[in-house]
């Protein structure tokens, strides 16, 4: 399967037309970006880590019943995916306050929450992707209430797979962010990505952070983290 | 019934304990502030006519059957309410784009929105009132999915009332923020003020304001426009 038209390149991935309408395939890249753009640069080997990261949580989130956009990995950095239509909601999933969550409710980074929090919020990098409630997603028809809620149902229990998944690693997974696309016949299908550049995970033990925030925070050591991160996954740690 | 200690000053009341551990007294102030404080001011008259506003709509919404805090109005800026606990929940009800709505989600002021939306704020001056969810609300405690439910039927209802009664005397309700408490026996009441100073209002032909829109954005005639909507009330415009 060969790469045609570069129908989108994002602040992560180029995405690419295949010779099969139905199928894209997706190319990590080194870049990243942090504070919806305003901070940028590159971590060395993202892309393949990103890209191999991704798919073995797809593969894993598969076997427990969720439908993925996941075909085939086909390099280092490229991916085979199902061609979807991505409903513009990022799907976020917390367990832990870190982030925006404990700046914007005065919540220590930290905290354990009562119960996983779910959140929405717009998909609109010119409007720092706000947050949404279902009366907002109504008026705007950024989904259906059917869409919503198979998304809650799904999102919620990707939380249970991946949390009981990663505990077994060693790893705490604090919150987590998920894109979700409808197929040319219907179908809804998790879709982009989920890698350390999409969740925060931290070591359980010392609490050290293996994701994106060591690029936002300056915390030094990110190549490293993200390899580590890799090597718990592939059992090679 | 006479004014004992006062409990708490806010940024246009004042909440005072009477000798009836069930009832306090409110007391309205002309201090008139925006953006969480950030500016500040005094609109003459207007303690007076957001007392008599609140009372007028409050009343009209008892006979509507939602149960209310008022009890009976003092003198021009003082009335007599129900002691309640305050739901630390703004609660935003909206019709039209305005204000954060417009700027957070890119819509233009002045779209009417497809169906009503409802918004839940943590009354957290400190944190400007961040949105949360129904996720957030369980997870921080701030009311049970009951109090939440009752609101929101209350917060839905408010808005067909209120919208009804107004088109009839020429103004647009745009969108309103109210707030509930519970009664020492457990009792949900709405509570706080519905007036120009939590509501926006438009006149229907000219789509003039007659709100605090005018004082947050210096629009001028800030005084006769709360006199203007307080007369269209009372029947005497
Ligand atoms: N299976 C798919 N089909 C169509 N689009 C997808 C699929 N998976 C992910 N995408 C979209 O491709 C883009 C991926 O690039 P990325 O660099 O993450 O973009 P962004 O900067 O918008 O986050 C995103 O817009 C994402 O929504
Ligand atoms: N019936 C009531 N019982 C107790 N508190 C009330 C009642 N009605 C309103 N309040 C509270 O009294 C205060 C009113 O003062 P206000 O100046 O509006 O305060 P704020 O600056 O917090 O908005 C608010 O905190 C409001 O929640
Ligand atoms: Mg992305
Ligand atoms: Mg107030």
């Amino acid at each position: 399967m060969q790469k045609r038209t570069m129908l989108y390149e994002g602040k992560a991935k180029r995405l690419y037309e295949t010779d099969d309408k139905d199928l894209y395939i997706v190319s990590y890249k080194d870049d990243a970006t942090a504070f919806n753009g305003k901070k940028r640069g590159s971590i060395l080997g993202k892309g393949a880590i990103n890209n191999k990261v991704t798919n073995h949580m797809m593969q894993l989130l598969e076997g427990e019943g969720i439908p993925t956009h996941f075909v085939t990995q086909l390099s280092e950095t490229d991916t085979l995916v199902k061609a979807v239509t991505i409903i513009p909601l990022e799907v976020i999933v917390r367990n832990i306050a870190a982030g925006s969550l404990s700046s914007r409710l005065g919540l220590e980074e930290g905290v354990h929450l009562a119960t996983p929090v779910l959140e929405f919020c717009y998909k609109r990098d010119d409007l720092d992707d706000p947050m949404v409630n279902m009366y907002h997603i109504k008026a705007l028809s950024l989904a259906t209430d059917e869409q919503v809620q198979q998304i809650t149902s799904y999102a919620l229990r990707i939380n249970e797979v991946l949390c009981s998944y990663l505990r077994d690693l060693g790893i705490t997974l604090v919150d987590f962010k998920l894109e979700f696309g409808m197929t040319s016949s219907g179908q809804l299908l998790l879709s982009d990505e989920i890698s350390p550049d999409t969740c925060r995970f931290w070591d359980t033990k010392t609490n050290k952070k293996l994701d994106k925030d060591r690029f936002r925070r300056d915390l030094g050591d990110v190549e490293a983290a993200y390899q580590e991160l890799l090597s718990r996954l592939m059992g090679d740690a």
